[in-house]
């Protein structure tokens, strides 16, 4: 079946109104145009941006959108000007783009490239403004810029890493946003030292790739910090040391870590996405030198707080997006370390379901047991 | 005379209770003990952290007490074990301590050294908790280490540099905090590279000592921003370029700043001690890499706050005491600059007063053409 150039009729979960269940429906995913390529979508995992946008608490979410950003695939056909990338290939859609052209890419202190989140940021594509998705005729808002809860998704050339094809899609579908994330705070924001004390709030995904940057970058102690306990035992195998549940004590937790510290942590990483928590991270670290780094995502509106007089005594507040990785260059560099088996990837997908699913996949995600849920987009 | 070993009576400025003047009386200096030295300050200046904690909004205040940081004397006597200076020398006290043993010291990655802090900061000496300053028996507390406010006071031999007797002590006074906190807010903290763009908000010495080090460092331009708009003049002779007053704009002065810069500074450095403006301050820098220099020492309880989107967008933010430099082995680095002409010292020097000026010189503190008023303590 030639689909080349033309407009691809596929199943797609629609988010038609927040806070809905998202319905599948056959959607006409348009040609890509110039600078764009087609992906056909294998394998998408879930992640709590998606599900923060679904909820309507996100004032930039637009609907109706078809939502999904951690995912792998096959090129299927690319627009004029796309030389990086042709059919065949098999590539991870990247949500951060990467042009090497614009001021952000040739800083050399940033991986936020912004060639083209004007278009991404409203739900469209650069080229004519439009979304490449419709209904019968009704367009439908891209997300991210990768829309991955689509058997095709079309995104722009600077969202998307070509990686190794003997890659399984269904695992290295993961290196899209929560696994590198995780271990790109630790690598590239905080640049953690061999003999470093460790603080790591929030043991989902993206708190179990910070440990595991945080065991290969060579820390001495890793602390995890999580109101359920039960994640304690799997996230040993991740490399945190120890763990402590804030429930369990009546002192604020920032001074808890202080005490079993001599002082307070060398590096704090939230990966939660709660204001108080990003407090209490920075809080925790040690004067002179201590460095918080944020990764979780806050809901729209909230604010960080602290007294000055943490920064001024040393703290350094910090935050990172995609663990600083630059997407198409380092994100096949990833997929060949998991490959050489120096990354886990596997250990984070705890279920495996299909596109049908995706409701029930997002239910349980609020599953402590639950890591990532992976769906083959084509059973 | 030999005053060595012997109770000295000399004169200081007291501060009875918050916010009442300054009461010049005859003050006993009992001599050092083991490692302490008793030094005969020729000069002092006055900075906003002696008028803050007069004022009675410190809650770590302690009165009676001698106020004064900023000074440069001559070494009288010294205690048991002290070798690294001696009767004759010229030193600078050192509100920062460094004694190269403890946990900070031996960090490499600051210069808040832990050693004496204990004592410093409720007003005593550590060899035996008690103070060194008394009127006819009733003792009188330390404040910051130093009280120079007095014609002769004891610090610990951790708290002071040894500089070239060479050196004008009327002028190498302003050593010991303002311009080195500026100075090193640039090199030590931000480590601004030439080319950079910088905006410093407050242009009083600090801001001034930030603006020679950013000029120093090689920055592109130098924003100065002030709600006083006759500190421009002088302003550029420390090497501001730009001049914005934000009470000339109805835009948040983030925003104003923002436009003027296709995006953002590189760095920033907030030295009022104002809230609202170190929030301003992190907000007017780039989004990808700007850092947000706290130097300023905002009153207490007061908090900073932003949104995390900053952080995680790529700003970082940071504090400064001293400018990051370690006291005992860097302020005779800075002596020697201004010897040889590297960096300014006398054109921070507004006024020269006398020891019985003081409370007229703190006056002189709130006038915006007041940068240091240098009291000359035995006319």
């Amino acid at each position: 079946m030639v689909t080349q150039g033309q407009v691809i009729t596929c199943k797609a979960a629609v988010a038609w109104e927040p806070n809905k269940p998202l319905v599948i429906e056959d959607v006409q995913v348009a040609p890509p145009q110039a600078g764009e390529v087609r992906v056909k979508v294998l394998y998408t995992a879930l992640c709590h941006t998606d599900a923060y946008t679904w909820s309507g608490k996100d004032p930039e979410g637009l609907f109706p959108c078809v939502l999904g950003h951690e995912a792998a695939g096959i090129v299927e056909s690319v627009g004029e000007g796309v030389t990086e990338v042709q059919a065949g290939d098999h590539v991870i859609p990247c949500y951060q783009a990467e042009c090497r052209e614009c001021k952000f890419c040739k800083s050399g202190k940033t991986n936020l490239c912004g060639k083209v989140r004007a278009a991404t940021g409203v739900g469209v594509m650069m080229n004519d403004r439009k979304s490449r998705f419709s209904i019968n005729g009704k367009p439908i808002y891209h997300f991210m810029g990768t829309s991955t809860f689509s058997q095709y998704t079309v995104v722009h050339d600077v969202s998307v890493a070509k990686i190794d094809p003997v890659a399984p899609l269904e695992k290295v579908c993961l290196l899209g946003c929560g696994v590198p994330t995780g271990l790109g705070a630790v690598w590239n924001t905080a640049k953690v030292e061999p003999g470093s004390i460790v603080a790591v709030f929030g043991l989902g995904t993206v708190g179990l790739a910070v440990a595991e940057g945080a065991k290969a970058a060579g820390a001495s102690r890793i602390i995890g910090i999580d109101i359920d306990s039960k994640k304690f035992d799997r996230a040993k195998n991740f490399g945190v040391t120890e763990f402590i549940n804030p429930k369990e004590h009546e002192k604020p937790i920032q001074q808890v870590i202080v005490d079993l510290t001599d002082g307070g942590v060398d590096y704090s990483f939230e990966c939660i996405g709660n204001v108080s928590v990003m407090r209490a991270a920075l809080e925790c670290c040690h004067k002179g030198w201590g460095t918080s780094v944020i990764v979780g995502v806050a809901a729209s509106g909230q604010e960080i707080s602290t007294r000055p007089f943490q920064l001024v005594t040393g703290r350094v507040w910090k935050g990172t997006a995609f663990g600083g990785f630059k997407s198409r260059s380092q994100v096949p560099t990833l997929v060949d370390k998991y490959l050489k088996k120096e990354i886990k990837v596997d250990e984070y997908i705890t279920h495996n379901m299909t596109l049908t699913d995706i409701n029930k996949a997002f239910d349980l995600m609020h599953d402590g047991e639950c890591l990532r849920v992976v769906l083959d987009m084509f059973v």
